[in-house]
């Protein structure tokens, strides 16, 4: 095998905003050597995690694990429900929204995709009540879908999907809710059904820690009584027999084994945790994360603070600093990874990850890596947001840790 | 993570035909931390695995690697290259057949599927005059592909390649032809450009030994062609932003990376042994178990001893004997696990593996679990099975093994 | 990393009489990263490992693990309760018992040697009538231990502790008695307390399917009065502090922490399968290698039925036949590590280890290894071996494997 | 096995003067199978971990790799030179040379104990001059061996062991030099051979990167002539049998296998970094480690820069303060492990480790750790310690990392 880090020593900081780092008891599970898909110990360990699935969508309808990546599963929402040519209510958060709003026109779907004026709605979440304006004007009913991203991983902006249930609802519109929570799931707070969404869809290489290569459907009765009637072409993505299959814990066609092995050691390991101390120690993390940033002097990408994301935070760099060559220093230096700008972002910011098996130390090995790479850049930056974090996690720390 | 092998103790015997086992170097490998897909050493990774994949194919066009089961890289050998409607001739040699021609109607495509009478077609290969006859036939060129399976994974049948290329070009018909090899690849003798296949289908778990969780398309420049005007909805299986992406090493959307590493480990086992001596290898280990099968008295599912397979064996059991309670008895008193009949063949006959890391000895142990569940399971066999695939193996060893 | 595993491809089988295959299990548990030898974690670790490995040598007395081979845990026996020039009456079962004498020597003891005349006693366990004899003789008591080996790794014969614990205490000498289980222990019945064995000895390589590096003192009251008296040099090996240490789970200097993870995980395994089952199963596969060297033709080394080993089977070699080409000749064409002959038995006898994870197919793979590589060999051998060992199998499968 | 990190989430920073952070390579390593250590592949593994190891110690004489912690390196080096009764001179530099000394005694030799006046001797290097001082009065060479400890781990102060040689060279005195390096081989600058060294003693679990259980004796031709004639007993540590299995690649007993494979890894590791860079890498980080101490306002327990530790750093507490009550808060808080104060040093100090696999960012999560649980237990201190390290990581930027 090739040598996978070029440092010649010292361990990797993967502070991305995805895939996060994956902890030692699940690349152990992973590796546990590949049983029969159709033997009994299989259908034990698929009736383990489609089930223990559930709790983590906080959902009782079933949840359909795909071998795929996160972009699998938006596939899979859309040709699971939809009809040829049907018109889907998209909304520009970022990077990501952009990218399935033109998988839906690959798949022949006509996306309308609305949003605050240009790079404005790069740095809100979801104006719910522009959702509820177009669905008012919809008279006929032509919009079948609302899709929203619940985290848009590009920017550091979350959305909140209880007021764009709201939308739909104060105008009684029938369309469909999906939402991305690729970047979102068991690290921000999310309900499935309590929220009224109709497919959720997620990704196995962010909160739940594993690597990529699992994507998730959660489906509510109204999308399942849409597919029924829906006639996209599908196969793979097909709701239908994978639900028959996971009746008893096995899939159509050969799962993707050694992930389920990390997946049933990571609900195992969010269990342990308890779901809500997760919730609580992203948040915090997050803090910390943005007084560091605010410390430096620079811009969140967020610009609504009742929206930030606890699982990434976006770094404006100042007028003329190129994010991307910031992120090579820090890289060659420090042996950090960051996330780069995407798409209209592309140069302007660079995004810390905060997800997963995140703590407060790795947080400030990912901050001291960037207050120092700042400044070998020759990035005028505060040298104060090392500090000022950790004063965060100082005045925070009473409610964390063990109590031994 | 649950217990996974119900035996208290002892090594498990996976000699399904896939997934087959996997090596301890490729499960290290696979458990290696998730790195950034987007930073340097994952473009060193990917250049590294779709450069050495193509060896595998024998091929210089290029191999598109998904994150998907091969289930997946069949659906995108079809839309990527096909229109709504499209005819497509597929041969029944087996279930998979079966499965491939199901999907194809799934995704708005006509298949025409011929074979053989009934069964008989599950136990012979493909004829290839049977499709020279209907494409001839086909004056029109409707049919645009002909899809055919390598190494049928549920008889242990393989087909000849060379003759379907052959008849297709005998007609001087324009079809492209698509090849599954996803239970042969890597065990089997297989040439995509010698053989002017125009899209090969494979996946990990076979012989490349990986875990399940990659599919492949290796595609001509008549398939990259046909591509172009193809105008099946297609997103997550877009050949287009695939290649374009992989050019550099990387990949349009999250790929599975740990599986990759395991490729990656996987392509230097392969050419530390040299593919030839693996072909050689798997060849010696079917003829081993079919003297084996034949010792006991069984019928051999494949009945033509040109294209008995080199990686499974299909053992027919005698009227009136339920393989699956066979394959019951045999797993739970010997820790064994063996291929079901699927499809026509259920409960008629039961199939064993031999590819992969597969060895004498796995062999042997094989053979004997198999040789004395059917015992235990009240069937009558002649127990000397085993004994005839060790004089096989004696005979042939001198030019097998290591000269230290 | 060097290769290490010449064979291009295919599992090695590890048959030799320990290190036995250490299970999936516990090679993950092996490589979990190494924490803190002072923490509170190590301290629930010791905790455990300490409590639990007493139920494996069925005492309540204290056991001591070093970080060690078993030949170091056999100079902690001998170092920790006698003084120099003490006489020590050792019994000749083969070569680790004559190894353990030369160690006495070395350490400045004065052992007596005793057995039947010269090869016979590599060939029966130890007599115990000849132990009480010398003992009768020895009115002085000079003799201040009586040394044994359970099971003798280098020949696969057991001997009676009952029967040696009554000689001593036939003539009322007040001898400890220590006892060499570094191959037996896990495999075969042992009882520390009600056998009355003063200081048990013995690794981790072995029943307990560790890798090597951990050696085992069993400490009975007896033996820790003699401790407080005994003035041999000592430090590394001395219980005295290790005791100590041990109460709070600690070591007084650095354990071998990552054997120890894998420790825990292995007494996980057996107390999942049951002592008693795992006793059984060894058992049961010694009566099925026996019965296949029988039908080949050759003569077991142990020649008392009373004392076959369920651990390990010497297969003695024709007149004028080198049981080091042939295991060569098995290890080359078939990927099959066996025993070898070792001091007087060298090149007269293999062994074949059926010990540890070993269950029914690896030890048909292990006999048709040999049974294949004997007739390459050119020795003449009835190819019946195999076959034998499977109808003994069979016939004692209803009491053995899973009723799922 | 049980859950090993009490924490529910998030990485564990073990910044303990050893065992140091195990990198994944050489986890992966340690867990491949155990094999044969009679067989071929385990001779090849034997000759290149003996052959490796010497370019560690810049020694062409043999290294012996012993099964046991550092500790029993200590005992080999003793029994294999010496006679019962013989004087032996080791100098107090802390509590691992207090520890030696005492087992100096229990194994019946005769330490003389020197060093500066009570705890200034714990906070300063070897003074030579004392050496050659005591030296110099024993005219009849009753002294048979200097012992000095290279890098005194419960300090963090190192000795300049080429002035202890010279001190022994200027009295013209015969006495063995024996130098412990355990906690800075392959972490501070060593020469065995160049620096007159006999008996170099090593483990494996700090510099080298490996879990606990190796342990080393490098060992001049002087010693090995005082090897012949010593009687001291001993048979587990006898330099002779080893050294004669070694020149095949073997041992005379089981070695520690797997912990070979991670040593096998480690070399590979160090040479890839190349030994001089990683020496570089170490003495930078512990100058940062010292000016975040000094700018906490903290006194190093090392008084005497010239002999400051690139492995650790001891960091002495305000009059007042218990030491061990700030680890624990900072271990509870922030999943930190450091050393405590041992021995008079006892709730003096802490120790941060800075060795083996560290880097720039896991200094500088400890350091954070550090401060904020400083701040946290209410010590007072100028919370600008970690903004000092990062200093000093820029500012010496220039000349690590990567230039891609």
């Amino acid at each position: 095998m090739l040598n996978l880090n070029f440092h010649p020593s010292g361990q990797h900081f993967l502070q991305i905003p995805g895939p996060s780092p994956v902890p030692d008891r699940l690349l152990r599970a992973l590796s546990y050597p590949t049983i029969d898909h159709r033997g009994p110990e299989f259908g034990a360990l698929g009736r383990q995690v489609l089930g223990g699935i559930k709790a983590i969508f906080k959902t009782n309808s079933p949840v359909v694990i795909y071998g795929s990546s996160g972009t699998g599963a938006w596939e899979a929402a859309l040709v699971n429900t939809l009809n040829a040519g049907d018109t889907v209510l998209m909304y520009e958060t970022g990077h990501f929204a952009t990218l399935w709003k033109e998988m839906a026109e690959s798949l022949g779907l006509k996306p309308e995709f609305i949003g605050l004026s240009s790079y404005e709605s790069w740095r809100h979440g979801v104006q719910a009540e522009m959702i509820a304006e177009r669905l008012r004007a919809d008279k006929a009913h032509d919009i079948k879908a609302v899709c929203v991203v619940h985290n848009e991983t590009s920017t550091g902006v979350t959305s909140d999907i209880v007021a764009v249930r709201r939308a739909i609802d104060s105008v009684n519109h029938p369309a469909l809710l999906f939402v991305d929570t690729i970047s979102s799931l068991a690290s921000a707070d999310y309900r499935h059904d309590e929220w009224g969404v109709d497919v959720t869809v997620s990704g196995s290489q962010k909160g739940l820690m594993l690597p990529p290569g699992i994507g998730f459907n959660a489906i509510s009765d109204r999308a399942l009584a849409a597919h029924k009637k829906a006639t996209l072409p599908r196969s793979y993505w097909d709701w239908t027999p994978i639900l028959k299959a996971n009746e008893t814990g096995y899939w159509p066609y050969t799962p993707n084994t050694n992930l389920l092995y990390a997946l049933s050691e990571a609900l195992d390991m969010i269990a342990g945790e308890g779901l809500d101390n997760v919730f609580a120690r992203h948040k915090r993390l997050g803090e910390a994360c943005r007084v560091a940033v605010q410390a430096w002097g620079f811009e969140i990408q967020c610009l609504d603070p009742k929206v930030y994301s606890p699982v990434l935070t976006g770094v404006v760099m100042p007028e003329g600093v190129d994010a991307d060559h910031v992120r090579k220093v820090i890289y060659q230096k420090f042996n950090l990874s960051l996330g780069a700008g995407l798409g209209k972002a592309k140069g302007k910011m660079f995004r810390i990850g905060h997800l997963g098996n995140c703590n407060e130390l790795t947080l400030m090995a990912a901050l001291s890596g960037c207050e120092m790479g700042l400044r070998i850049a020759g990035v005028p930056v505060n040298a104060k947001g090392a500090r000022a974090a950790m004063d965060h996690l100082e005045s925070s720390a009473s409610q964390f840790g063990l109590s031994l």
